[in-house]
Order: C-alpha cells, then sequence, then structure tokens
C-alpha cells in the first residue's frame, strides 16, 4: 500500500530512504561500533531503539527520509506547513488555474464545538442539521467557483481571481520529511485535540510510515506518541 | 515610524534587537578583536559589513531579531508562512469566530497577467472592468460571510464553517526573523516576479527594518538585495 | 548581573529581546486577543504561559531572542554546536593566532567514571591523582603550544600549526537562541547525565536568563525542566 | 564507488534517495501537473532543473536525500558541523575510548599561509621544513595520545582524559542532508578559500553524488557553483 484516499484528497509515499538500522547505526556511531545489516537487527539493537527514544536521544532518528505527495484542502495545508523542519513544494493558484475541486465534509463529520479552547469537544448535530450543512457548503462552493471562472473570463489575473476561492478548494503539494520531524508532525496531527479533518490525514501518514520502521515507530507507540 | 497600513492590513515592528554593530562584532570574534560600541562604528567597520554582504559571509547577520505584528489577507500570508527561518503565531480559525474583515482589491490593482510562470508581465484592464471586479469581489465576501455565520448559527463548529471563506480574509500573526533570514524574505518578495499583494507588505517590513541596520541594507541594496 | 566567570572561560549576555509579555502576545493573537503591557501581566496571563508550558505549545516561547558572548574550552564548545537552531559565529585560527589559554580542571573536578553509557555516575578520585592529573593536563598543554608557536615560526600555515593543539584550548563565540531554543539546550545541558564542564556553562546561561522571563523559566522549571 | 579514502579518514556514500526527477516533479506539482518517472526525463525536464538553478528556486532540490559516513580529523569536523541543515551523529569520547589514530599531513601539504584573511594564499615551504612539520606533528600525536592513556590508567574520566587531545585526532560521524543543503556544503568547502583539509572531503562528497542527481549537479556547475 502506498496511497490512502481521504474523501477526494489523498496520501501517497512516493519514496523512503528508511529502515530500524539506520537508527541503530546513527547510535552506534558513538561508540565506534560497526553498523548493521537492516536484516541483521538483534534484540539487542531493538532495545536500544527503544532505550533511544525513551530517553528522547532524538537524533538517531533523522538519518531517514520520506517523500510524500500529498491532496488536501487548503484548510489542513496551512495546518501542515506550519512544520518547518521538512520541504515542500505545492500547486500554485498564481501560475495555474484551479480546478472545481473542493473539500465538502461527510454528513457524519458534521458536528458542534463544545467547551472551551485546549479542551474542545465536538458533539453530533440532528440529521437535519447534518445534510443541510453539507448542502450549503456544496452551493457555497460552486458559487465561489462560478465567480471565479467569471472573473477569469473577464481577463482578471490568475492571482487576483482566487482570492475569492475558499479555503475547502484542494491543493497538492510534495513533502520530504525525516522520522524525527514525522513523529512531531504525528504527535501534534494524530492527537484528539487536532481538527477531525487534518487526524485523517496524519493517521493516513501513520498508515504508511509504521511498516518502514516498525521498531522505531512500535517505540513511539509504546513511549506515549512523545517525539523524541 | 513603527506602523505601515496597507489597506485594511498593516505591518507594525513590534521590538528589534538589532544594529550593525552586532554583525561587526559577530565578525570580529573569529579574530579575537574587541567588540564596537553601536556608535563607535569606524569607517572599517562599514567597510567589513559591506564585505561580509558581498562575499555572502551571511552567519553575521544572524545575530539580531525583529518581531513584526502583521494583517494580511490569507493568500499572503501562505506565502509568507513558506519561509521556514523564522517564528510564527497566528489567529486561528479554530477558536475564535473570523470578523468580516476581507481583502478586496484596489481598483487600479486588478490587472490581467500576461506571458507564462517564471516571466508573467501584467497590464492594466479597462476602468469598467475593474470596477466591476472589486464589486465582484466585493459582493462573494459578503455572501461568503454569511453563509459563514449561517452555520455558526446552525451550530457548526467554527473549524468546519470556516471552510467557506475565501482566501481574501484577514489573518494576524506574529513573526519573528533575524536579518538573514530577513533579506531572504526581502530578495523574493519584493521582487518583481513577486504577487503585488506581498511586495507591498515586503516594501512595508523593508521600510521599518532599514534605518535599524542602516549600514547593513544599504549593503544589501547596493549590492544586488541578493541574500548573503 | 550580565557575565558569569567559569575558570578562565565566562558566558556574558550581550543583549536580549525578552519578556513574558511576548509569549502571552503570541498566544493571544490566536483569539485577536489585544497586546498586554509588559508591566500589566495579570495572574490569568501567567497561568496562560503555565498552560502553553505544560501542554507543550512551543511556538509562543519563540518570539524573543538572547545573544550571548561565550568563551569555554573547545571539547564545550563541540557540544554546544550541535545545537542547530540558533546563530554562532566562533573565532578562526585560521585567521588568527591561538593564544596560550587553555583549560585546566579544578583538582575537585577530577574524578573516575563508572557505570555503563546513559547511567554514568562519577567518583572523587584520590588528593594524589587530582593533583597530579592537573600537574599532567597543564604540562601536556604547554608543550602542545611550544609545539604550536614553534610551527608558526617554521612558517608552517596557522591551519595546519593548529593541529597539535589539544581540546582543550579556549575559545571564543557569539550565539542567538530563542527562549525555546534555549530550554532545549539548558534541559540536555544542565541535566545530570550531561559533562559537568558543559554544566557549569549552562548553569550561567540559566542564571542570566532566568530574570529576564521569569514566569516563563519558573513554569519550565515547575514542569521538569521539559522542552515546550 | 561509494567509499572514497582521504589519508586515514574517508567518505562512504552509505543510501540515497535521490534522482533529477524528484527536482522535476516537485516544480511540476506547481502547475499540478502529472509525475515523469527517472528514466523518462525529456530535454524540457532537464530545461526545467537548469531554470530552477539559475533563478535560485531553491524548494526543488530538497526532496532527496544523501546518508554518508565519514572519518574526518577533528579540526575538519568542526567546519563541518556548522551546517546546521542536515543531521549528524558522531563518536562521542565520553562513552568511548579514543583510538591512536590521527591526522598528519603529507609533506606536499606543508605550506605558508600568505596574505590576509578574506584573500590568503598558500606557498609551498622547502622539502626540510616540510619534512620536519610532518614528524613534528607525529611526535606530537604520539605524546599527546600517552599522555590520554596514562590519564585513563589513573583512573580519570575519559571525557576529561580526553581534553589533552589534539584536534588532528579522528572522528567519525553519519551525516544525513538533502541536495539543496548539500550544495550549500559544497559551494562553501570545495572553495579555493576553504582549508585545503575540508576540500579533500567536499571534493569527496561531490564525486560520490554528482552521478546520483547528474543533471542537477551539471546545472549546479554550469551556474557557478551557487547555491539555488
Amino acid at each position: 500500500m502506498t496511497t490512502v484516499n481521504i474523501g477526494q484528497g489523498f496520501v501517497r509515499l512516493d519514496a523512503a530512504m528508511a529502515d530500524d538500522a539506520s537508527v541503530v547505526n546513527a547510535a552506534r556511531v558513538s561508540f565506534a561500533k560497526n553498523a548493521v545489516l537492516p536484516n541483521q537487527m538483534s534484540d539487542a539493537d531493538k532495545g536500544l531503539i527503544n532505550f533511544l527514544m525513551r530517553e528522547k536521544h532524538g537524533t538517531p532518528f533523522e538519518h531517514n527520509s520520506f517523500r510524500f505527495h500529498v491532496k488536501t484542502p487548503v484548510f489542513v495545508a496551512r495546518e501542515w506547513f506550519r512544520h518547518r523542519i521538512g520541504s515542500f513544494n505545492e500547486f500554485s493558484a498564481r501560475y495555474s488555474e484551479v480546478p472545481n475541486d473542493f473539500f465538502v465534509p461527510d454528513e457524519r463529520d458534521v458536528r458542534a464545538q463544545v467547551g472551551k479552547p485546549g479542551s474542545y469537544s465536538f458533539e453530533p448535530l440532528s440529521e437535519n442539521v447534518s445534510r443541510s450543512t453539507v448542502e450549503i457548503i456544496n452551493a457555497a462552493n460552486e458559487r465561489a467557483y462560478e465567480t471565479y471562472t467569471g472573473l477569469l473570463e473577464m481577463g482578471v489575473a490568475k492571482e487576483l481571481a482566487r482570492s475569492v476561492l475558499p479555503v475547502s478548494m484542494y491543493t497538492q503539494f510534495y513533502w520530504t520529511v525525516n522520522a524525527r520531524a514525522l513523529m512531531n508532525f504525528l504527535s501534534l496531527r494524530t492527537h484528539e485535540t487536532a481538527q477531525r479533518d487534518i487526524r485523517f490525514y496524519a493517521d493516513a501518514v501513520y498508515a504508511l510510515v509504521a511498516p518502514v520502521m516498525p521498531v522505531t515507530f512500535e517505540s513511539w507507540e509504546n513511549n506515549g506518541r512523545v517525539t523524541p
């Protein structure tokens, strides 16, 4: 599996240079010990990974790289791009015409927000309200897109016309990141206080990387999903 | 002057720890030479700054800090946040209700985009089209905001309701950055190929920082606005 | 107090753009709330800092800057420079002749290392061994320096001649860093598993910054010195 | 070829996730264009890489990763570790006994330094002086190592005993870095003003990476070895 679809969006693992042995070898160089091969990991090596995770010796988790191709709504991308340790290249609405492709929530994801910042909880709304919300959002997206294409037809520059498009519009980007920065991303974005929509994406990222570095991510899981 | 207004937005220099002497002293420590005081800069010290700029010895330009408070449309903020060397905290549409505050272009800034990516040029549109564009954008913003407040009234969570809001909505953030990263930002965002809307902001940033490190920014200007 | 001496070395706080209010204001912008002034911090504001620290909302602690001038032995500087979030400029033994200035431990700091990596402990050695160690190190430094100056007199380039100098030689550098990166440095370098020699420096750094952002650093202390 | 030996040191390319197609694809996502496969690069794709390099659109060069295992003298490693965009794990003289392994220059690399900082030149010394320099450095290394092992035998902690060892001692580390940061490293460290000893290493790094991303590095070469 290399692609997970989320609504009309997706996360695709495009390439990886990653295995648990690289963590062990980065740590072993501290002792000038010889490198282990990926298929030669001993129980002691796995224990070393767990020790590094628990004691938050984070640097050995950096000698790897994952490249993703991602399609998300802009409001999700906006949160994603706040993670500064990593590389991004994104679709440009200055250079290209934005396609007619917008996020609309599932009815079951239309919810009310209860409580205060830092401790929000979310509660379901009535079926009527949920269905109506989906229809309203859909119609708003359509109207915005009509306005956009109308402005383009009038000759207005793409970079200005796009200003009427909602943050529900889909965008695409490449993201390249190492496992340590990835664990920081996952800690924050798979957390129950994260917005549900980015959580779906973060869960997908996790599903794609966990099998590539199984000892590392099992250890991360067992240590409370805290970034080392 | 600490604030520059741009439409309904602004750039405000909130605080600075910055002077030309810090550049000189960071370079002089390489030779174990004594520090100079800001009011004791000699011609040789100014020449040293120019040498560092020209030869792209960039690190001495990092021992300073500028903190800005900025209000921009989201489509401008999206470009701004791509600059990873620096610190950001932004308004959250998950935590707070978005105010009714949207970017609308000046009529004179409504233009057509001509040419290809990398070498676009922009040409004025007729007065009619320009006026009409402003009206259309204004109306689209209003409709989107009505949809947004309607969804909130139905009980929909802020984080979902905001998905209908256009990228013309204003946001606010704090940005803290050193002069070297700032010169990189200014090189890219005051450039004639940058979107006009972020150029207004980048020009404002430049107007605010240049007097604080006059020798540094004059040297940057004289060396073709290239990041050292 | 702006300078702490450590043997023949020192840490000097050269400049700061830092107060607790900047943390509060960076967090308050999320809610579009007005800024507070440094002398107007309420108990709620202090509680907010504590909340941010406890919940590891780290970015509001980045909108500040500390510039230090430091003199340490090279083996301490080597650990210091591993901290990548921050700016450094250092004395160059390629450009300048290294002065006759070397680290020699206090007799009471001459100790044996017991146990395994990750859980070393250190025990005192006899007075004789300690005194003898100090003499041996002193003599080794002197011999190395004589070799160095001898090579220079023979016409050998500084950058090559310096290769005989021990990592006990003193170096100087400027270091500019924000409070969040500083807390990471302090977590690791004031820790009991850190080398005693860098701990003296980290303790000095802490003594200099704590009064500048008292609420922040008291909160960091109360939350187990964990980086937010 | 994956390893280049330099004296008793080496650079080994341990792993790579890198090809020219990743540069093209990162740029093409701006236009929502489909990805190209590494073996399907057209002339237009190669031209795109050259355009990105020339116009300093640097981010597409970040979606790749190289992992190196390096053995260098400490005075070379000290310069290497100043490059903050990248990941390092190094041999620890706190945890392990330092082996008897020191840098000694080739006779032909013993030179005089002429001129001023920023425009040094280097001239050969007489055969006598060169031979004598090598002998003096060799003897100094041996004496220092004897002092070190003597201190260990007296029971002194490794972390303190190592303070007498010269910066000519060999160390080992893993280094993981992307092509953009690598080009910055190569620009500075293959430059004629860089210390000859790190230039040998930088040249080796270049020899190892150039065949992996041939279009990228040829373009870098043709554009004056300037970091995009």
